[in-house]
This record gives structure tokens, C-alpha cells and sequence, in this order.
């Protein structure tokens, strides 16, 4: 197998190159190489062809591509099983990194759809107001970077890994050149030619480079972006080249960290706290073979726990079975290759100098159907740090296997203090039932973490556990985590995008941002709004009611018919006393049902129903004898792809016969689209 | 004047240090060191004293604070302007950094207290369901870094420069280190003194390094962060500084740009646009001297309207009184100082190789009470770029005085081409009254420009202008300017912060954030909530009221009563056509009143406004016959401090006789304090 890269539209296959070793049998599985690759052309191809294609289209319609592609990815899910035992992995390791990546997938394309207007821009946060009588006014506005994002990706995760950063990247609107680590990029190569042959992408969206970079970070502009994940050195000379600081290219990094669990004071052995804790200790250390950037290293147990925890812990890793991947039983395959074993002994082999080891170790150990001198298998090792605020290796050292290392603590400020002593990692986990622990640990914890998980009885069973980072939620850490993020929902599609703060007059920021402006130009005509449907319905379609007067005996009746007796509007002693209103006021619920009969249109038309309303601020009692009318006023519409109708906003303004506005809503209507 | 250094609750004097001038008189004014200064004890007084200080505080007890801190420095406001005309400035220019800078103060203390909590923390965006059944949620929750800031700025706004900064940053929580550029550091110097003085902020909060930062960068950890603003070639010298990279310290720069201005296709001479545009070029090249990061460099102009611009430019500018900024009838006062004007000189000489300078240039001039060759005074100076897509020096070059340069379009897609050649700017504005041009210049523009100033005569007579960052909209700029935003309201304060994602169940979630989450226990007592005043009300405190059957007859007489007859309520046939019913359904704000009137209670209490309503979803119709009943739950509480009243928000479900939810909202309550 000879490795090729996706490059300007085509595939290219290098003649020779360095061989890729089975993680299990040492045998030659493919030959890797980058050399003929044309970096400067690549980039020219993903800004000049992939980014004008990506831009053409909105967030939904890429949100679309991408769940197209996930779907059609997913029927090639055996092969890339098979692919995936190479490397080391059980069944259950290859779950959460193809099955995980595809999720990604379509989580991404489900929450851009919901989230994310149906433009190819992003109207960010509310509309701010810079002048006394509105005239000029700033919005924020999100529009996609116009150069290209690269993607250098660990060995770890060949798939999860390069589409955690691609759903967000595709969805923005930017074009990506990935460039997986040479150990696994067997996997991910695979991945890109189903993904290439299925023609879902638009040409230049994406382009592989399996082998080596070359110069291509020579040529990173101001509008590009790279996303790095793996060693810190690697990370911190890719961050200095001087293209990068010359350009502010956004740079971010995802390092591998010294990730903390914390066993609550409360969890002692009789409470289920401890045996999750146990249980998810030996899962980090195991799975992937302990090959995850955010698995466990440092298990900090209060003192009197640190017994019971260490019998536990060795008393479970001993059933674990290790050895051939392929088999059902086996829990625990082999480290990526053999280099990954002698770095993870000498790693051992250091923290051994201040740490003691528990189990495990740096020897050959008996495996169900494998040959530890051929296989890069390595045997699960707790240590014990006796003294974890004098002896700080391991605090520092990162073994990138099944190693973790017990340490005691007394108080749940020690605790905090010694999962800070990380100086930045990517999760750590604490596992309590007591909400006062879990506050603690977020607000002195907090700022040294990049996700904080909190396990016990009440979520264990539905928990996705210390090391999944979720497409929801932000993955990155501070510090010696390398300071990025990734993902975090909508978050992650920000930063492939550029923040514009526009500055202009009402009409200006309406025409921009397709959303009326409070303060726009209205459109009256002579036919009622709500006999129009979605697509005549315009931005600023406006309707002025008649007026009504809301009389003692409206308030009086409406009060005796809800049931909404309340003494503001019931009793005039009482509602002279209450510092709002002076007198006896009409129910805002009156105001809310007499403005939709001022507004309504009674006679079957597009407006199908009126589904919700939103931000009802009452600005202005209205008493008994005053004569309110409404504005009613299109804000924006959002039309569902493939549905009969669509969603369209009314601000709806209701003032008194002084033009005070009383009230002001966001009125929701789903109106039927055109035939 | 020996300027001293506020380092570790102390004022330092240094025994001598090189020699500050008088812009204007060339007179020695102040000398300047930093020398016997503790770089590194500095940072652990400000991580040790002063961030557990400020930590200790709320969002809202900090803004209060930084507002008196405003109104206490506005008593020595002419103190600053008398020692601003030192730099050169006119009593206008003062105004934009003196004034400017307590203008920030102001708007970040009121909008702390309006967009953010009364917390020490900041729930950031909606909790994620990150499993089926709802047990184990996701929030991202925003704490205070608990390092240091270490803010280094330019010599052209020596007040604003570090108010701009230091108001998100003490809002945040985070102490800080400013380190003025030593041009001007005098004024920053006077200010801090009168900060000082005040006893306004706590021990540590602030502190003052005059003369060089010496070895303070190898001291930077994880929680620490670096706002610059001045050069690039310092920017990158110190976002490439080992510590920084190592720890991946937040580094965000904002540099000098070549800002541009597009004069739209529709603003002929005879269009209000016209005059605005001219007038604004002229005010960016004479305020502050041309000395701002965000001035015009770059006038994009129709090619037809070449002859008129410059015509009208140098008119406006001869007129333009340039000398002792002291005087009344000054427009236009000095460089910073005469090595500022050797290097403006520099570059339009540099310039001037490949355009042509319309007026002005790099001789000496006519002065008003001013000597040319003692005062840093420099001609303001137009140029003319006539072939703008093949000489590039106008787009590389800044000189940072009084310079712009014209350069002709054919189309606004060409004019667009033209301002993204910049690589990269703070702001660009555009002259325009067409909304399609706005539009395509957001567009295609966005991506290389951290704001857009669009003006018109809808808006000039309240814009802020072209030059002006506002702190409600962020300032910075990618590429060239840097890649760092400052400001943007809320978002700044942000910058400060760490987002970390906390997972875990309902209750955990609610204990957390101090936010009651969906899922979460519930406190059901004897005492209906509304008998409960805004300090007895618990997050969770929970009602279930009585249910009520909702008869045909109710949906008819409320249908008649305010007059909302929609045929879904009024037509079995019509009603059975919708998409979402099938027969006659009860009005949305039937049920509403309906629900208060279950959950009112009627006599005076605690209760005194319903004043809101937010994120009214209907989800299931109700039909003649269904009975409701409603759950209302204490969700959060917003005390307005020194107010009677506060905040509550309450969750509010109305379900059906099959415990369907037929509809879910907020509804806000103004509740009394406890006497």
C-alpha cells in the first residue's frame, strides 16, 4: 500500500517513501511520502477553487453536504475497521474514532442547521446602539475566512481527529488541507478517497498531504488558519515560524496534557462515586491503550482512600485481557508502534525515580494471541507520588500510555491545588455527590482546565466519562494543553470566520445583516401582512393597527374570567401602594390577547399559526381609559429546506394614545411558502 | 520630573533615567527608568494580592468600582490636559484620550451590570443535552485567569491606551501590569498616581512599570496573558518569546494598519457622501497628527472622481491652523516627538518613489506660535497612487503622521480588491448611501478588516466617525493589525477569562452556575412562591397549581372579548385543513391567561410586576375539552443593588390531562427585598 495525497483536484501517488509499520505484527503495511507535492499550488487551489464553491453556499446547505457525508462515509465502516486493527485498536477503540468522527459529523450538521441562520454569514450578538437617537449603530458580523485552514493531526485519532476540525472548518465556509501523522495516516487516507469518490465536496475543499508538510507554512497568509494537535515541541516551533507571527495567523493547539481525576471526600468505598471512579480510571488507562490526550495521569484520592483505591485499581487492571485487537475478549491492543513503547518506558523509567510502581512496568508480560517482542504492547502501570507537592514528575512527565499515578490529598483545596499543578490540561474529572465539592472544584479548578466532567450516581449511567471531548462542548486546554479549542459547538465555526464589527445607520445594518433593525425604513402597503406568505413576506413589512380602548370593565372581566385576580388590577387601595403602578392597571395578558385581536387576520391564509414569542418586555402600565394600537413590523425569516412553511419574526410594538410604548415582543409566526 | 513606577503597593523612584521631550518645545520634560525594579515579585503581588482581592468581588461590585474610579479621576481632568499638550496634542485630541478613556470606564461599568451577573463567574451560552435522557448536561462556565495581565501600549494614547485595557480586565477579575510606551508615559504616570492616590482598588490590582518591562516575560506562566499594542516588529519580537509560546500565554497585539476609506460609487460631488468622505479624511489626518492606529492611509476613490476628491482635499487642508496646540484656533499640533517625524519622513520619501504628492511633503512649513525646528511638526501630506493594483508601496508602507494616499477604482469589487490589499486592517470605512454597496463591501471586505464604518447622511450627524473604537464593538484587526481584538463589549472581558466545560447532572449543573437547569430537583413547600419575597426565594422553588378544562365556550368568548377570531379557534373545517391542528384549537394567549390565572396569587405581597416574558414556545395545541395545569419554577434571581426589588426568573410549563407539554416560557417577576 503506497500511500497518496489528495492534491489540486487529484490524487498523487509518491514513488517511494518510508515505510508504516503493524502496531501488532511489525510487519510493513504501507510506504508514506510527500515528496512531488506542490505546497504553494495546494493553497492556491483550496483558496482560488475550494473557498469561492464553499462561499457560495450557506450554513445549512454545507451543514447538508457535511450529513450527506457522513451517511455515505458510514457504509465503509467494515474497511475502515479492518484498516483500524493495525494500529493497535480493539473494536471498541475504532467506535470512538470512526463512529466518533462520524458523529461529530452529524452533530455539527444538525446544530449549524438549528443554530445558524440559512446565509453564508453569521449575525453575532445583539445590535448595539453607539449615538442618542439610534441613527449610527455597531453589529457584529461573522464572514468566512477567505484563505485556506490546515489541519496537522496526531496519530491517535485518524478519523475522529481529522473531522472534529473539518465539520467546523467545512461549515464556515473554508477550505482545509489535512495533514494526518504518518503512523496512522493509512487510516485517514482511506477515509479522504471514499470522501473524494463520492463527489459530495465541492472541488478543493479538502486536499490530504500524507508525509511530510514541507514548505508549506512558508506560504500561510493573514487569512489562514492552522489547527495543531500533538507534541508540545512540535507545536511550539510551528507556532514561531515566522510566517505565522507575521501574518497573526491564527494558530491553535491542542497538546496533550497531564489530565487529573479527583475522587470526592465524600466517595468513600460504600458510595457508587468510588467504584465509578475506579471504573473510569482503568477505562482511560486501557482504552486506545492509553494513547488519548485526555486520559487520566494523575489519580488525586483523598489520603485515607489511597488504599482502597490502589487494590481496586489493581484488582480490575488484572482481569483485563491484552493482546490481539482482532479478538472479542481482549479489552487492551498495542501502543501505535514500537517507538511510542521505548518513549513510554523511558517516561516510566524517569517518574520511577520519585514514584512508586504499583503494577505494570516497563517488562515483557503475557498476551492472549500476540508476541510482545513484534507487537508494541505495553503492560498497564499505576504508580504511587507519596509526596505529590515535593516530587513533581508527576505533575510533569507524560507517559503516552496506560500509565496513571495515585496521589493523596487532605483537603478539597489540596485537591484543586495539585490538579493545577498540571499547569494546564485538558479535562479533569472529580467525582462527588456533594453539589458544595462540585462548585468548589469549578471555581478553583476552573481556570487551569479546558473541561471539568462530574461523575456520580445521578448521571454515571448516560455519562460519556472523563475523556470524550463532545462536539458540543469546547476540547482544548491552557497553558501546557497548548491554549486552543476546538469545537464547542457553534464556537468552533467562529474560528474559522472572520469578526467585522459594522458600524452604520439602522437601514444600513438591516441590509447587512437581512434582519430588520429597530429604527429601519417600514414597507406599509395595502395588503394585511399576514396575507402574505413566506417568500412575499419582506424584511420591514409593516402593519399599523387600529386603536382600542381598554376600559375598567375589560380589566374587571378579564380578571373574573382567568382567574387572574391579582391586586394590581382588582384593587385600587392596593395598586396605589405598589411602586410600579399608582393605580389599578390592565393584565399584560390583556394587552398580549387584545393586540393579537388588533392584529390577527381571522380568514384561512398563509399564517398558519403563531408558534411563540419572545423577549415581552412591559415597558408602561395602561390603565383604564387609555387607547392602545399596535406596530407589527417583519424582523427576519428563516426558511426550513424541504418544509411547506417557514419561520418568520414580527416585532410587535404596542403603545398607548401618547405614543409611550407600553409593550414590545418578538412575535413568531410559521407562514406557508409559496406553491 | 522623575517618573516613578507603582510596583508592589509602592511608589519607585528611580535615581535617574533617560530623558523625556516636549513635543511642541523640544524641552527636556521628565526622565524615565525602570531600573531596580522586580519584574518578578511584581507578578507574584499581582497573582497573590491582587487577584484574590479582585476575585473576592462580583461582576458588578468591580463595574461599580471602575465607575468610581472614572468620576474620581474626571476631578483632575485638567491636570491630564495640561500635561497632554506636552505630547503635542490639541485640547481636541486630549479629548479623545483623556475623555475617551473615562468613556470606557463608563461603558464597560454599565454594561458589566447590565450583560453580566452579580457573580464572581459567567454561564456562558444555553446547557447542551448530551444524552438522551437528559441526566448528563453540558454548560461552559467562564472564571476569572488567575494570573497576571501585563498590558503594553503605545505612545499615542497614553490615558485611553491604558483604560481600554485595564477596564475588561479588572471587570474580569485579573490584576494587571501597564506598561506606558515612555514618550508619554508622564501622563499615564499622572493618572495612575491619582488611581493610586483614591484608594479605589484594591492592593495589587494595578501596577505601574516605567522604562523598560526588563526580564518580566520569563516569568509569564499559564494563567498570565500579554495585551501589546504598538509595532509589529515588537508585537512579533514578543509573541515569539519562549514563555510565551511554552505556556501558551495569550498573547493579542494590535498594530498599526494601512486602514482604508472607499469613497462609494454613488457619492458624486453633488451627494451629501461626498463632503462627509472628504471631511473625514481630512479629520483622520489631522487628528492626534495622524498619529492613530486607525487613521486613513488609504482613500479609495472613483476613478472619475480622482479630480474633485484631491481638489476638495487640499482645500480643506490648507485651511487646516497647525502650531502650538495650545492655542484656541490650532487644528493640528506635533508629532510625539522629532524621531517620529524623521521616521514619517522615512517612509514618504520611501512614498514618493512610486506616487505623487499632491500637497505637503517633507520640508518645513509655516507654524503658528511654533518653531519647526524645535517642535516635531509635520505638513499634513496627500499622495497619489494612480496605478493602486501594480504599485504596492501605499499598501505596505505606513507613515504614521498626517499621510494618506488616493488611489482610483473602476468597480466596487476592484475597490474592495483594493482594501484587502492592506493584508489585514483595523478599519475600513465606506462612504456610501447605497445599500447593495454596504452589502458587498461586508461581504467581500469583512474578512481583512476588524471593523466597517459605514456612513451616510442617515447617520453622519451621530457617527463616531471612521477612527473612533468604540468599547461596545471590538477593536483589532487580522494580519497586518495584529489578529487581536480588544473591547467589544463584553467579549473583552472574556479575553480574561478561562471557558471551561462542566459536565454533569441536572442538579450539579444548578449548584454551578447558581442557575436553576431543566432536570433539576425541585422544592416544593406549604407556601405559595409568590408569597416569598426576592431574598426567600430559592433557585428550584417550585408551584403545581390546580388544573382548569378549557370548554369550547372559553375559546368563543375569548375569541370575541379581544377580538382575536383566527379560523383555527372559529372554523372545524378551516381548522382541519391546517397542517398543525386538524380541528379548532385554543388560543396561545388563552392558555397564557389561563396559567396566570392558575398560578397567581392574588392578595399584595412580594410580588409586585409580572414585567416580562422570554423564549415562549406553544408545542402541542390544546383543544376544547383538554385540561391544563401549570409548573412554575424559580430558575434565577438578578438583585439590582441599592434597589428594593429584584429580579426572578421563573420556568414556567403548562401540560395537558397527558402530561404533554403544550407550552414552556420565562416569565419575570419583580419581587421585594426582605426589609
Amino acid at each position: 500500500m503506497i500511500l497518496g495525497s489528495f492534491a489540486e483536484g487529484h490524487w498523487h501517488t509518491p514513488v517511494n517513501g518510508r515505510d508504516v509499520l503493524d502496531a501488532v505484527t511489525g510487519d510493513v503495511i504501507a510506504q508514506i511520502s510527500s515528496e512531488g507535492l506542490n505546497f504553494e499550488a495546494m493553497m492556491h487551489y483550496a483558496r482560488n477553487v475550494g473557498g469561492p464553491a464553499l462561499r457560495k453556499m450557506t450554513f445549512h446547505q454545507r451543514a447538508l453536504m457535511i450529513k450527506e457525508l457522513a451517511i455515505k462515509l458510514n457504509e465503509y465502516k467494515a474497511e475502515f475497521y479492518e484498516l483500524s486493527y493495525a494500529s493497535g485498536c480493539t473494536k471498541a477503540d475504532t467506535w470512538i474514532d470512526v463512529d466518533g468522527g462520524f458523529g461529530t459529523l452529524f452533530t455539527y450538521s444538525s446544530k449549524a442547521r438549528i443554530e445558524l441562520p440559512d446565509e453564508p454569514f453569521y449575525t453575532e450578538g445583539n445590535t448595539e446602539q453607539l449615538s442618542r437617537n439610534g441613527t449610527f449603530l455597531g453589529q457584529h458580523v461573522m464572514v468566512p475566512l477567505r484563505g485556506v485552514a490546515v489541519h496537522i493531526n496526531a496519530f491517535n485519532f485518524p478519523v475522529w481527529g481529522m473531522l472534529e476540525k473539518l465539520a467546523p472548518t467545512l461549515i464556515a465556509g473554508v477550505p482545509l488541507i489535512v495533514k494526518p501523522a504518518s503512523g496512522t495516516a493509512y487510516l485517514t487516507e482511506r477515509v479522504v478517497r471514499r470522501m473524494t469518490e463520492s463527489g459530495i465536496l465541492p472541488d478543493g475543499a479538502v486536499q490530504l498531504v500524507c508525509g511530510s508538510v514541507g514548505d508549506m507554512f512558508d506560504h500561510l497568509t493573514c487569512q489562514d488558519s492552522v489547527a495543531f494537535t500533538g507534541s508540545a515541541t512540535t507545536g511550539m516551533m510551528l507556532s514561531q515560524h515566522p510566517a505565522v507571527t507575521k501574518n497573526a495567523v491564527r494558530f491553535i493547539s491542542e497538546q496533550d496534557s497531564l489530565n487529573s481525576s479527583i475522587l470526592g471526600p465524600d466517595a468513600t468505598p460504600e458510595a457508587p462515586e468510588f467504584d465509578l471512579f475506579v471504573k473510569e480510571v482503568v477505562n482511560e488507562m486501557t482504552t486506545k491503550a492509553g494513547q488519548k490526550c485526555t486520559a487520566i495521569r494523575r489519580a488525586i484520592v483523598p489520603k485515607d482512600l489511597v488504599e482502597p483505591v490502589s487494590e481496586a485499581l489493581k484488582a480490575r487492571l488484572a482481569d483485563v485481557k491484552i493482546g490481539n485487537p482482532r479478538l472479542k475478549d481482549v479489552r487492551m491492543g498495542a501502543l501505535a508502534n514500537m517507538g511510542q513503547r521505548r518513549e513510554v518506558y523511558d517516561r516510566i523509567n524517569e517518574m520511577a525515580e520519585e514514584n512508586e510502581i504499583l503494577c505494570g512496568g516497563t517488562g515483557a508480560f503475557d498476551l492472549v494471541d500476540a508476541d510482545y517482542a513484534k507487537g508494541a504492547f505495553a503492560a498497564p502501570t499505576v504508580m504511587y507520588c507519596d509526596k505529590p507537592f515535593e516530587k513533581l514528575k508527576a505533575h510533569n512527565i507524560e507517559a503516552f500510555g496506560p500509565v496513571s499515578t495515585i496521589m493523596p490529598y487532605d483537603t478539597v483545596d489540596d485537591a484543586i491545588t495539585l490538579a493545577n499543578m498540571g499547569e494546564g490540561s485538558l479535562v479533569a474529572s472529580l467525582f462527588t455527590h456533594d453539589n458544595n465539592v462540585a462548585r468548589d472544584v469549578v471555581m478553583g479548578a476552573g481556570a487551569y482546565h479546558g473541561r471539568l466532567a462530574i461523575i456520580n450516581r445521578d448521571s454515571a449511567e448516560e455519562s460519556t466519562g472523563h475523556g470524550s471531548p463532545m462536539p458540543h462542548l469546547k476540547h482544548g486546554g491552557p497553558g501546557r494543553a497548548g491554549g486552543g479549542e476546538e469545537m464547542g459547538g457553534i464556537r468552533g465555526v467562529m474560528h474559522y470566520m472572520q469578526r467585522v464589527a459594522v458600524q452604520g445607520s439602522p437601514d444600513i445594518i438591516t441590509a447587512v445583516t437581512n434582519r430588520w433593525t429597530k429604527g429601519s425604513s417600514e414597507a406599509v402597503d395595502t395588503v394585511h401582512p399576514f396575507r402574505k406568505n413566506f417568500d412575499e413576506v419582506e424584511l420591514g413589512t409593516t402593519l399599523h393597527t387600529k386603536a382600542r380602548t381598554v376600559s375598567m370593565e375589560d380589566i374587571e372581566h378579564f380578571a373574573n374570567y382567568t382567574g387572574d385576580t391579582f391586586y394590581a388590577h382588582m384593587d385600587e387601595e392596593a395598586a396605589a401602594a405598589n411602586p410600579f403602578f399608582g393605580r389599578r392597571v390592565a393584565h399584560g395578558y390583556l394587552l398580549l390577547s387584545f393586540a393579537a385581536g388588533l392584529f390577527v387576520d381571522p380568514a384561512p391564509g398563509p399564517v398558519l399559526a403563531n408558534y411563540g414569542l419572545n423577549d415581552l418586555q412591559f415597558m408602561q402600565p395602561v390603565y383604564p381609559g387609555d387607547t392602545i394600537k399596535v406596530r407589527l413590523v417583519c424582523k427576519s425569516k428563516k426558511g426550513r429546506p424541504g418544509q411547506i412553511y417557514g419561520e418568520v419574526r414580527w416585532d410587535v410594538t404596542i403603545t398607548n394614545q401618547d405614543d409611550d410604548v407600553c409593550a414590545n415582543y418578538e412575535l413568531l409566526t410559521l407562514n406557508a411558502r409559496a406553491e
